[in-house]
């Protein structure tokens, strides 16, 4: 191979951007890869659409399909998206036509990546997703090569950078959740269905992603427990900034007791740690190995350049011969192991109840937690105005999730509760 | 090639850290590697020490020179340490024998990385040196691959885990510098003959290092400015907190009118930025390009287990066949950049004189600056006893350098000044 030719699939943001640096970087790109690379094709939705960067010189694709059948293409670099569909099949025909797939799609590699990696496997090409998660940050290169020594114990990260955005304008401004999802919507933080992003469906996509290549696992998004930020309130925020934490959407990957656990949820973290300062669309991993101990990356986790900068450290790596199995170890290596349950995780939690401001609520709420067992170690109660519903925000003591989520179904049964109490993790970072 | 062989030259904490992990994660290593990785030989300075790892298997090489000769190694580990001497005679040889080699060595690499590059090179094998720099972190593997496609302007890093965690326990202690080094030396975070570390020397090898790999450059350890940590008081520290800034030792490489400066300072770094949070013996680079943004890496600067999670990284790398060039670049095509004039760089900065407490003081170095156009920003005076000498601290407006050290040679010439001004620069991160 005296030069890599790619086929680019889907020409947005990420897609102009990985066009821009292929043209503007052409000489450093020649000497870091050890080649000339080179677009040969493309394709995309409109041809006529308005776009930032020139396509002359480019043979067009007028379907996706064909990039994978295109002998003048050695790898494909697919930016169209969704989890199954055009990106699928695509990816599917390249492999199994000997080309290498470069993709940024988390949610095909967090759903389809395990048989993907084994059709790359059997023809002996590269299957790359360094884009797919964290942005620019090149974390599946840490994890699969910089601590391939490691016994990994621990993956936690603001992944999604809609949310991080969303939470850090709501702390800033005080404005409830739906205004500032209009204004992300408005500044292009956020798409028009937003729910991937806010319901934590991004995160845990990505968070399986991350867990498969730090436990040597297959990759597993269907045991991703998720929950998203719709709940937080900027009164919720308040309160975690009284008691000394901000809120951020974290996904976290774990081994406990020899059993995985993965899980998105909005977590309480200190405002004196590394994760708790990441603000608006930036992204933060943190991992922690036996050996190489902590390490925290923070960096842009979205936009076309940010990520187009992943995009193309993979397409180098092809270059310059580096095949590696696409998730670190030979797929039908990969372990599948079993789930830690929910239940059994013990956290101190943050837990905010709206309720009816009466005399009594507090006793029955503090009774119920007796019975359950569960400790109380700070409680704040915050009225408006008089005869409006109140705040009675409540952090308990580590306790086994299951208790607590036992105690918190009995509260909300009693008839002072005006909603479901909003239960936060406390992590443990 | 069907195992990858090792010879480890030096088995002192790193040393041993790699012995231990090829010995504990034999399983992890081959299934990441493709290979078994196996030690055979080892050499160190005492075969009799006592050591907390078995050694029982190896052939031990009396001088370290056998193993850049032995047939049965493939790659020598070279952990013996200094820029010239031994370790610089074994690389040398092995390279010529067609064995790669993977140090630690930080001298070496600053000051013959270009001719070992060279040796490498043309023999066609592997020289990796992931260890010489931040410890676990593998920020050279960031620099070459992940931000491939990047064109980077600026590295600034906490390099040196000694001096942070001197810097830490002045801060916490408010024990001078005396009482502090000594406390290092007695908990092992400092040399028994510490001018490497406190001179900032350790600090710019690793930051020439970074620089190369940065900026595609030839390293030049010979054009850093290195200034350490040795006049650095508790009252700095405080009059720098009064200030919103911590004092930390930073390497920062720049790109500046395509000219390279590259330095080492004591500087001042807003609390609220994550250098500024960096603590202990932890090291932390930030990297700023062009589309990737800015990126920031925290992690163990320091130790046997987390300089070895680097070494192993890069032997993972080489069993994988990852052969790169060793500074990212053919070495005839690195680049010999011209150096920016120090003085004309500009720096908002921190200036502390030691005066006699006598009226007129102030107005006399207020004049000096007035007339060398240097404009104050802020001003603490602060006596601690009647008749004993005062600390005059002085924050001035961004400044070119050249201008604001002729001011401060005037002003040292000055009959109340008791020593020479210490001036520091505010990091703008």
């Amino acid at each position: 191979m005296d030069e890599l030719r790619l086929g680019i699939a889907g020409l947005g943001t990420v897609g102009s951007g990985v066009v821009r640096l292929v043209q503007q970087q052409a000489d450093l790109l020649a000497a870091r890869a050890g080649m000339p690379v080179r677009i040969t094709s493309v394709s995309a939705h409109s041809r006529t659409k308005n776009r930032s960067v020139k396509l002359d010189g480019y043979s067009w694709a007028e379907h996706p399909l064909e990039l994978a059948k295109d002998k003048s293409v050695d790898a494909v670099v697919e930016l169209i998206g969704g989890a199954e569909g055009m990106a699928l099949e695509l990816c599917r025909l390249a492999l199994k036509n000997g080309k290498h797939v470069i993709t940024a799609n988390k949610a095909m590699i967090a759903q389809h990546g395990h048989e993907l990696a084994k059709l790359a496997e059997k023809h002996q090409v590269a299957l790359r997703f360094e884009a797919a998660v964290a942005g620019a940050i090149p974390i599946l290169s840490v994890l699969r090569e910089g601590l391939a020594a490691n016994r990994i114990s621990r993956v936690a990260g603001i992944l999604n950078g809609t949310c991080n955005f969303m939470l850090t304008s709501m702390e800033k401004s005080g404005q409830p959740f739906e205004v500032i999802l209009r204004e992300a919507q408005d500044l292009g933080f956020a798409e028009a269905d937003p729910s991937f992003d806010i319901d934590g469906i991004d995160s845990a996509h990505k968070l399986a992603i991350l867990a498969s290549l730090a436990f040597g696992a297959q990759v597993d998004f269907d045991h991703v427990e998720v929950e998203g930020i719709r709940r937080i309130t900027p009164q919720d925020i308040d309160y975690a900034k009284s008691l000394g934490f901000h809120i951020k959407l974290l996904g976290i990957a774990e081994w406990i007791e020899d059993r995985l656990s993965q899980r998105v949820h909005p977590f309480l973290v200190g405002t004196n740690q590394p994760m708790g300062k990441v603000s608006a669309e930036y992204n933060a991993v943190e991992v922690l190995s036996h050996a190489a101990g902590p390490m925290f990356i923070e960096g842009r986790g979205a936009g076309g350049d940010a990520t187009a900068s992943a995009v193309m450290a993979d397409v180098v790596a092809i270059a310059r011969g580096h095949h590696l199995y696409p998730f670190g170890l030979p797929a039908d290596k990969l372990a599948t192991p079993a789930i830690f349950p929910a239940a059994d995780r013990v956290a101190s939690c943050y837990i905010r109840f709206r309720v009816v401001d009466r005399p009594g609520v507090l006793a029955a709420i503090s009774d119920v937690f007796y019975r359950h067992n569960v400790s109380v170690k700070a409680c704040i109660q915050h009225s408006y105005k008089p005869a409006e519903p109140v705040d009675v925000v409540i952090v308990v003591h580590p306790v086994r999730e299951g208790s607590l989520s036992q105690a918190l179904t009995r509260i909300g049964q009693l008839d002072f509760c005006l909603d479901e109490p909003l239960m936060l993790r406390i992590a443990d970072l």
